[in-house]
Protein backbone atom coordinates (compact mmCIF):
# COMPACT_ATOMS: atom_id res chain seq x y z
CA UNK A 1 0.00 0.00 0.00
CA UNK A 2 1.15 3.72 -0.90
CA UNK A 3 0.55 6.00 1.19
CA UNK A 4 -0.93 9.15 -0.66
CA UNK A 5 -1.02 12.65 0.20
CA UNK A 6 -4.52 13.36 1.79
CA UNK A 7 -6.33 14.77 -1.43
CA UNK A 8 -5.71 11.09 -2.75
CA UNK A 9 -2.67 12.68 -4.99
CA UNK A 10 1.20 12.07 -4.56
CA UNK A 11 2.77 15.08 -3.16
CA UNK A 12 4.74 16.66 -6.42
CA UNK A 13 6.36 19.36 -5.30
CA UNK A 14 6.33 22.63 -6.85
CA UNK A 15 9.24 24.12 -8.62
CA UNK A 16 10.26 27.60 -7.20
CA UNK A 17 9.53 29.69 -9.70
CA UNK A 18 6.27 27.98 -9.90
CA UNK A 19 3.96 31.53 -11.67
CA UNK A 20 6.72 31.08 -14.97
CA UNK A 21 5.62 27.90 -15.27
CA UNK A 22 1.85 28.44 -14.94
CA UNK A 23 2.31 30.99 -17.53
CA UNK A 24 3.77 29.03 -19.82
CA UNK A 25 0.78 25.98 -19.58
CA UNK A 26 -1.93 28.53 -19.66
CA UNK A 27 -0.35 30.06 -22.83
CA UNK A 28 0.53 26.47 -24.32
CA UNK A 29 -2.70 24.67 -23.29
CA UNK A 30 -5.79 27.54 -22.25
CA UNK A 31 -7.12 27.07 -19.13
CA UNK A 32 -6.50 23.13 -19.45
CA UNK A 33 -4.28 21.12 -16.74
CA UNK A 34 -5.03 23.61 -14.29
CA UNK A 35 -5.86 22.22 -11.02
CA UNK A 36 -8.81 23.61 -8.58
CA UNK A 37 -5.68 24.84 -6.24
CA UNK A 38 -3.95 26.75 -9.04
CA UNK A 39 -7.37 28.57 -10.29
CA UNK A 40 -8.08 28.89 -6.42
CA UNK A 41 -4.47 30.95 -5.98
CA UNK A 42 -4.84 33.10 -9.21
CA UNK A 43 -8.27 33.78 -7.93
CA UNK A 44 -7.53 35.10 -4.49
CA UNK A 45 -4.43 36.80 -5.54
CA UNK A 46 -6.19 39.07 -7.78
CA UNK A 47 -9.02 39.32 -5.06
CA UNK A 48 -5.74 40.14 -2.76
CA UNK A 49 -4.09 42.55 -5.62
CA UNK A 50 -7.63 44.59 -6.43
CA UNK A 51 -8.28 45.16 -2.89
CA UNK A 52 -11.68 42.99 -2.99
CA UNK A 53 -11.02 40.56 -0.02
CA UNK A 54 -7.92 39.05 1.22
CA UNK A 55 -8.71 34.94 1.43
CA UNK A 56 -5.22 32.68 1.46
CA UNK A 57 -4.67 28.92 1.19
CA UNK A 58 -3.20 27.79 4.39
CA UNK A 59 0.49 26.38 4.67
CA UNK A 60 0.23 22.48 4.09
CA UNK A 61 0.09 21.59 7.96
CA UNK A 62 3.68 19.48 8.62
CA UNK A 63 5.07 17.56 11.50
CA UNK A 64 8.50 17.94 11.66
CA UNK A 65 10.93 15.57 13.55
CA UNK A 66 14.06 16.65 11.86
CA UNK A 67 15.95 19.50 11.13
CA UNK A 68 19.70 20.16 10.01
CA UNK A 69 21.18 23.55 10.69
CA UNK A 70 24.37 23.73 8.21
CA UNK A 71 26.87 26.60 9.22
CA UNK A 72 26.40 29.51 6.40
CA UNK A 73 23.51 28.11 4.79
CA UNK A 74 19.59 27.88 5.69
CA UNK A 75 18.26 25.13 7.87
CA UNK A 76 17.27 22.12 5.93
CA UNK A 77 14.50 19.75 7.36
CA UNK A 78 15.32 16.36 7.03
CA UNK A 79 12.56 14.28 8.47
CA UNK A 80 8.73 15.07 8.54
CA UNK A 81 5.59 13.78 7.97
CA UNK A 82 2.22 15.42 6.02
CA UNK A 83 -0.24 15.66 9.24
CA UNK A 84 -4.00 15.79 8.28
CA UNK A 85 -5.61 19.55 8.58
CA UNK A 86 -7.74 20.13 11.21
CA UNK A 87 -9.23 23.04 9.58
CA UNK A 88 -9.99 23.85 5.98
CA UNK A 89 -7.94 24.86 3.60
CA UNK A 90 -9.00 28.48 2.82
CA UNK A 91 -9.91 31.09 4.62
CA UNK A 92 -9.97 35.35 5.04
CA UNK A 93 -12.25 38.22 5.32
CA UNK A 94 -14.24 39.87 2.63
CA UNK A 95 -16.23 42.99 3.33
CA UNK A 96 -16.20 42.47 7.00
CA UNK A 97 -17.58 38.63 6.41
CA UNK A 98 -15.22 35.61 7.71
CA UNK A 99 -14.93 33.36 4.98
CA UNK A 100 -13.90 29.73 5.02
CA UNK A 101 -13.95 26.42 2.44
CA UNK A 102 -12.50 23.39 1.05
CA UNK A 103 -12.05 22.89 -2.49
CA UNK A 104 -12.23 19.18 -3.75
CA UNK A 105 -12.53 17.97 -7.29
CA UNK A 106 -13.26 14.58 -8.43
CA UNK A 107 -12.16 12.68 -12.35
CA UNK A 108 -15.90 11.09 -11.74
CA UNK A 109 -18.64 12.04 -14.63
CA UNK A 110 -21.87 11.73 -12.63
CA UNK A 111 -21.12 12.12 -8.99
CA UNK A 112 -18.73 13.53 -6.02
CA UNK A 113 -17.24 11.07 -3.55
CA UNK A 114 -17.83 12.62 0.13
CA UNK A 115 -14.59 10.42 0.87
CA UNK A 116 -13.06 13.72 -0.14
CA UNK A 117 -14.01 15.31 3.50
CA UNK A 118 -13.46 14.65 6.81
CA UNK A 119 -15.78 14.24 9.78
CA UNK A 120 -13.13 17.25 11.54
CA UNK A 121 -13.98 19.47 8.33
CA UNK A 122 -17.47 18.55 8.70
CA UNK A 123 -17.14 19.99 12.07
CA UNK A 124 -15.40 23.00 11.75
CA UNK A 125 -17.44 24.19 9.52
CA UNK A 126 -20.18 23.76 12.20
CA UNK A 127 -18.31 25.92 14.49
CA UNK A 128 -17.68 28.59 11.65
CA UNK A 129 -21.16 28.82 10.71
CA UNK A 130 -22.63 28.89 14.42
CA UNK A 131 -20.18 31.95 14.82
CA UNK A 132 -21.89 33.29 11.77
CA UNK A 133 -18.90 32.34 9.19
CA UNK A 134 -19.35 31.76 5.66
CA UNK A 135 -18.66 28.50 5.15
CA UNK A 136 -19.02 26.17 2.01
CA UNK A 137 -16.73 23.57 0.04
CA UNK A 138 -16.04 23.98 -3.98
CA UNK A 139 -15.82 21.28 -6.25
CA UNK A 140 -15.04 20.77 -9.57
CA UNK A 141 -15.68 17.90 -12.12
CA UNK A 142 -12.17 18.21 -13.51
CA UNK A 143 -12.90 16.30 -16.72
CA UNK A 144 -15.91 18.73 -17.49
CA UNK A 145 -14.17 21.86 -15.65
CA UNK A 146 -17.77 22.53 -14.03
CA UNK A 147 -16.98 24.07 -10.74
CA UNK A 148 -19.90 24.38 -7.77
CA UNK A 149 -20.03 26.20 -4.63
CA UNK A 150 -22.13 24.31 -1.95
CA UNK A 151 -22.73 25.86 1.54
CA UNK A 152 -22.16 24.31 4.34
CA UNK A 153 -25.57 23.16 5.68
CA UNK A 154 -25.90 21.44 2.17
CA UNK A 155 -23.02 19.59 2.39
CA UNK A 156 -24.14 18.46 5.82
CA UNK A 157 -27.39 16.87 4.51
CA UNK A 158 -25.42 14.76 2.33
CA UNK A 159 -22.81 13.78 4.84
CA UNK A 160 -25.41 13.13 7.31
CA UNK A 161 -27.22 11.01 5.05
CA UNK A 162 -24.52 9.18 4.57
CA UNK A 163 -23.88 8.78 8.10
CA UNK A 164 -27.19 6.70 8.52
CA UNK A 165 -25.78 4.65 5.91
CA UNK A 166 -27.37 5.83 2.62
CA UNK A 167 -24.92 6.51 -0.45
CA UNK A 168 -21.21 7.41 -0.25
CA UNK A 169 -21.45 10.39 -2.72
CA UNK A 170 -23.40 12.95 -4.05
CA UNK A 171 -24.61 12.73 -7.33
CA UNK A 172 -24.52 15.65 -10.03
CA UNK A 173 -28.04 15.93 -9.84
CA UNK A 174 -28.08 16.45 -6.50
CA UNK A 175 -25.21 19.26 -6.53
CA UNK A 176 -26.75 20.82 -9.56
CA UNK A 177 -29.93 21.39 -7.03
CA UNK A 178 -28.12 22.24 -4.10
CA UNK A 179 -25.38 24.54 -5.25
CA UNK A 180 -24.20 27.44 -7.54
CA UNK A 181 -22.33 26.77 -10.50
CA UNK A 182 -19.64 29.07 -11.03
CA UNK A 183 -18.36 29.55 -14.68
CA UNK A 184 -14.59 29.32 -15.27
CA UNK A 185 -13.26 32.90 -16.13
CA UNK A 186 -10.14 34.61 -17.03
CA UNK A 187 -9.59 37.26 -14.24
CA UNK A 188 -10.62 35.82 -11.79
CA UNK A 189 -11.11 32.20 -12.87
CA UNK A 190 -13.27 30.95 -10.18
CA UNK A 191 -15.21 34.34 -9.17
CA UNK A 192 -17.03 33.02 -6.27
CA UNK A 193 -17.43 36.18 -4.28
CA UNK A 194 -20.25 36.65 -7.30
CA UNK A 195 -21.71 33.77 -5.08
CA UNK A 196 -21.22 34.96 -1.83
CA UNK A 197 -22.34 38.25 -2.38
CA UNK A 198 -26.05 36.49 -3.51
CA UNK A 199 -25.78 34.68 -0.07
CA UNK A 200 -25.82 37.58 1.81
CA UNK A 201 -28.24 39.17 0.63
CA UNK B 1 26.24 32.51 10.62
CA UNK B 2 23.73 29.96 11.36
CA UNK B 3 20.01 30.33 9.78
CA UNK B 4 17.09 30.60 12.80
CA UNK B 5 13.90 30.33 12.11
CA UNK B 6 11.76 32.98 11.49
CA UNK B 7 11.04 34.16 15.43
CA UNK B 8 14.93 33.79 15.52
CA UNK B 9 14.76 30.76 17.81
CA UNK B 10 15.96 27.67 16.74
CA UNK B 11 13.07 25.12 15.42
CA UNK B 12 12.43 22.56 18.08
CA UNK B 13 10.27 19.76 16.93
CA UNK B 14 7.72 19.08 19.66
CA UNK B 15 6.48 15.49 20.52
CA UNK B 16 3.59 13.71 19.08
CA UNK B 17 1.65 13.97 22.05
CA UNK B 18 2.23 17.84 23.24
CA UNK B 19 -0.53 17.69 25.55
CA UNK B 20 0.42 15.57 27.99
CA UNK B 21 3.66 16.60 28.65
CA UNK B 22 1.89 20.17 28.86
CA UNK B 23 0.38 19.28 31.30
CA UNK B 24 3.24 17.78 33.28
CA UNK B 25 5.03 21.26 32.73
CA UNK B 26 2.14 23.34 34.26
CA UNK B 27 1.67 21.01 36.90
CA UNK B 28 5.49 20.92 38.10
CA UNK B 29 6.28 24.58 37.01
CA UNK B 30 2.65 26.61 37.48
CA UNK B 31 2.39 29.04 34.29
CA UNK B 32 6.56 29.14 33.90
CA UNK B 33 7.85 28.04 31.01
CA UNK B 34 4.83 28.46 28.76
CA UNK B 35 5.94 30.09 25.51
CA UNK B 36 3.20 32.44 24.29
CA UNK B 37 2.39 30.48 21.38
CA UNK B 38 1.64 27.41 24.02
CA UNK B 39 -0.48 29.72 26.14
CA UNK B 40 -2.10 31.27 22.62
CA UNK B 41 -2.85 26.98 21.54
CA UNK B 42 -4.48 26.59 24.73
CA UNK B 43 -6.48 30.08 24.84
CA UNK B 44 -7.56 28.59 21.45
CA UNK B 45 -8.83 25.47 22.11
CA UNK B 46 -10.48 27.04 25.31
CA UNK B 47 -12.41 29.16 23.05
CA UNK B 48 -13.20 26.40 20.12
CA UNK B 49 -14.40 24.12 22.70
CA UNK B 50 -16.45 26.85 24.47
CA UNK B 51 -18.06 27.32 21.52
CA UNK B 52 -17.42 31.04 21.88
CA UNK B 53 -15.15 31.21 18.74
CA UNK B 54 -13.15 29.41 16.06
CA UNK B 55 -9.31 30.83 15.93
CA UNK B 56 -6.48 28.90 15.04
CA UNK B 57 -2.70 29.18 13.74
CA UNK B 58 -1.85 28.17 10.74
CA UNK B 59 0.62 25.09 9.92
CA UNK B 60 4.83 26.48 10.01
CA UNK B 61 5.00 27.47 6.23
CA UNK B 62 7.46 24.84 4.48
CA UNK B 63 8.97 24.23 1.02
CA UNK B 64 8.68 20.46 0.18
CA UNK B 65 11.38 19.55 -2.34
CA UNK B 66 11.93 15.64 -1.99
CA UNK B 67 9.10 13.22 -0.78
CA UNK B 68 10.13 9.42 -0.25
CA UNK B 69 7.21 7.06 -0.76
CA UNK B 70 8.36 3.94 1.24
CA UNK B 71 6.01 1.00 0.92
CA UNK B 72 3.28 0.14 3.10
CA UNK B 73 4.56 3.32 5.38
CA UNK B 74 4.14 7.01 5.54
CA UNK B 75 5.19 9.51 3.18
CA UNK B 76 8.65 11.03 5.04
CA UNK B 77 9.44 14.42 3.60
CA UNK B 78 13.05 14.42 3.26
CA UNK B 79 14.64 17.84 2.27
CA UNK B 80 12.13 20.90 2.99
CA UNK B 81 13.26 24.31 4.26
CA UNK B 82 11.43 26.89 6.36
CA UNK B 83 9.58 29.80 3.97
CA UNK B 84 8.62 33.21 5.36
CA UNK B 85 4.81 33.32 6.08
CA UNK B 86 2.82 35.59 3.77
CA UNK B 87 0.44 36.38 6.01
CA UNK B 88 0.08 36.34 9.89
CA UNK B 89 0.26 33.33 12.02
CA UNK B 90 -3.94 33.20 13.82
CA UNK B 91 -6.93 34.10 12.45
CA UNK B 92 -10.46 33.12 12.56
CA UNK B 93 -14.16 33.98 13.67
CA UNK B 94 -15.68 35.59 16.51
CA UNK B 95 -19.47 36.55 16.38
CA UNK B 96 -19.33 36.92 12.60
CA UNK B 97 -15.90 39.38 13.04
CA UNK B 98 -12.86 38.39 11.06
CA UNK B 99 -9.96 38.38 13.60
CA UNK B 100 -6.30 38.29 12.45
CA UNK B 101 -3.39 38.50 14.55
CA UNK B 102 0.55 37.79 15.05
CA UNK B 103 2.43 37.13 18.41
CA UNK B 104 5.42 37.90 19.46
CA UNK B 105 7.61 37.85 22.34
CA UNK B 106 10.96 39.19 23.66
CA UNK B 107 13.26 38.56 26.71
CA UNK B 108 14.08 42.83 26.54
CA UNK B 109 12.94 44.48 29.45
CA UNK B 110 12.28 47.84 28.61
CA UNK B 111 11.36 48.12 24.46
CA UNK B 112 10.33 45.63 21.99
CA UNK B 113 12.13 45.50 18.57
CA UNK B 114 9.93 46.08 15.53
CA UNK B 115 12.27 43.25 14.08
CA UNK B 116 9.83 40.83 14.99
CA UNK B 117 7.60 41.62 12.46
CA UNK B 118 7.86 42.24 8.68
CA UNK B 119 6.56 44.52 5.97
CA UNK B 120 4.87 42.12 4.61
CA UNK B 121 2.88 41.53 8.16
CA UNK B 122 2.20 45.00 8.15
CA UNK B 123 0.89 45.30 4.69
CA UNK B 124 -1.60 41.85 5.42
CA UNK B 125 -3.20 43.77 8.11
CA UNK B 126 -3.19 46.53 6.35
CA UNK B 127 -5.58 44.85 3.71
CA UNK B 128 -7.53 43.10 6.66
CA UNK B 129 -8.36 46.18 7.94
CA UNK B 130 -9.73 47.71 4.97
CA UNK B 131 -11.97 44.44 4.37
CA UNK B 132 -13.08 45.55 8.05
CA UNK B 133 -11.55 42.63 9.94
CA UNK B 134 -10.23 43.32 12.87
CA UNK B 135 -6.34 43.10 13.06
CA UNK B 136 -3.79 43.32 16.00
CA UNK B 137 -0.36 41.78 17.46
CA UNK B 138 -0.20 40.05 21.17
CA UNK B 139 3.26 40.96 22.30
CA UNK B 140 4.78 39.46 25.76
CA UNK B 141 7.50 40.24 27.36
CA UNK B 142 8.96 36.80 28.53
CA UNK B 143 10.94 37.43 31.95
CA UNK B 144 7.84 39.60 33.68
CA UNK B 145 5.01 37.56 31.87
CA UNK B 146 3.23 40.95 30.61
CA UNK B 147 1.28 40.56 27.64
CA UNK B 148 -0.49 43.10 25.47
CA UNK B 149 -2.63 43.33 22.14
CA UNK B 150 -1.65 46.42 20.10
CA UNK B 151 -4.20 47.52 17.17
CA UNK B 152 -2.91 47.01 13.72
CA UNK B 153 -3.27 50.99 13.33
CA UNK B 154 -1.08 51.98 16.53
CA UNK B 155 1.30 49.14 15.35
CA UNK B 156 1.72 50.64 11.90
CA UNK B 157 2.27 53.96 13.53
CA UNK B 158 5.68 52.86 15.16
CA UNK B 159 6.57 51.11 11.81
CA UNK B 160 6.04 54.07 10.25
CA UNK B 161 8.10 55.79 12.57
CA UNK B 162 10.89 53.67 11.95
CA UNK B 163 11.32 53.47 8.05
CA UNK B 164 11.04 57.44 8.21
CA UNK B 165 14.64 56.70 10.59
CA UNK B 166 13.07 56.79 13.58
CA UNK B 167 13.81 54.10 16.63
CA UNK B 168 13.47 50.56 15.50
CA UNK B 169 11.83 49.74 18.68
CA UNK B 170 8.90 50.61 20.65
CA UNK B 171 9.82 51.66 24.41
CA UNK B 172 7.02 49.54 27.62
CA UNK B 173 5.98 52.76 27.89
CA UNK B 174 4.96 53.75 24.73
CA UNK B 175 3.24 50.13 24.20
CA UNK B 176 1.54 50.59 27.52
CA UNK B 177 -0.01 53.79 26.23
CA UNK B 178 -1.52 52.76 22.92
CA UNK B 179 -2.10 48.89 23.67
CA UNK B 180 -4.33 46.68 26.14
CA UNK B 181 -2.66 44.59 28.97
CA UNK B 182 -4.17 41.40 28.94
CA UNK B 183 -3.69 39.64 32.41
CA UNK B 184 -2.67 35.86 32.23
CA UNK B 185 -5.57 33.51 33.34
CA UNK B 186 -5.90 30.15 34.33
CA UNK B 187 -8.59 29.51 31.63
CA UNK B 188 -7.99 31.40 29.17
CA UNK B 189 -4.66 31.92 29.70
CA UNK B 190 -4.65 34.93 27.51
CA UNK B 191 -8.13 36.14 26.97
CA UNK B 192 -7.92 38.39 24.15
CA UNK B 193 -11.47 37.86 23.23
CA UNK B 194 -12.37 40.30 25.95
CA UNK B 195 -10.33 43.52 24.13
CA UNK B 196 -11.81 42.50 21.02
CA UNK B 197 -15.44 43.18 22.78
CA UNK B 198 -13.95 46.69 24.30
CA UNK B 199 -12.57 47.13 20.51
CA UNK B 200 -16.13 46.51 19.19
CA UNK B 201 -18.24 48.66 21.07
Amino acid sequence: MEFHYPNGKKFSPKPAKSSAVKKEKSYSHGKRGMTLEDDLNETNDYYVHSGMAVIHKKPVPVQIVNVDYPKRSAAVIKEAYFKQASTTDYNGVYKGHYVDFEAKETRNRTSFPLQNFHQHQLDHMKQVTAQRGIAFVIIRFSLTEEIFLMPYVQLNNFWERMLKGGRKSMTKKEIEETSYSIPLGLHPRIDYLKIIDHLLK
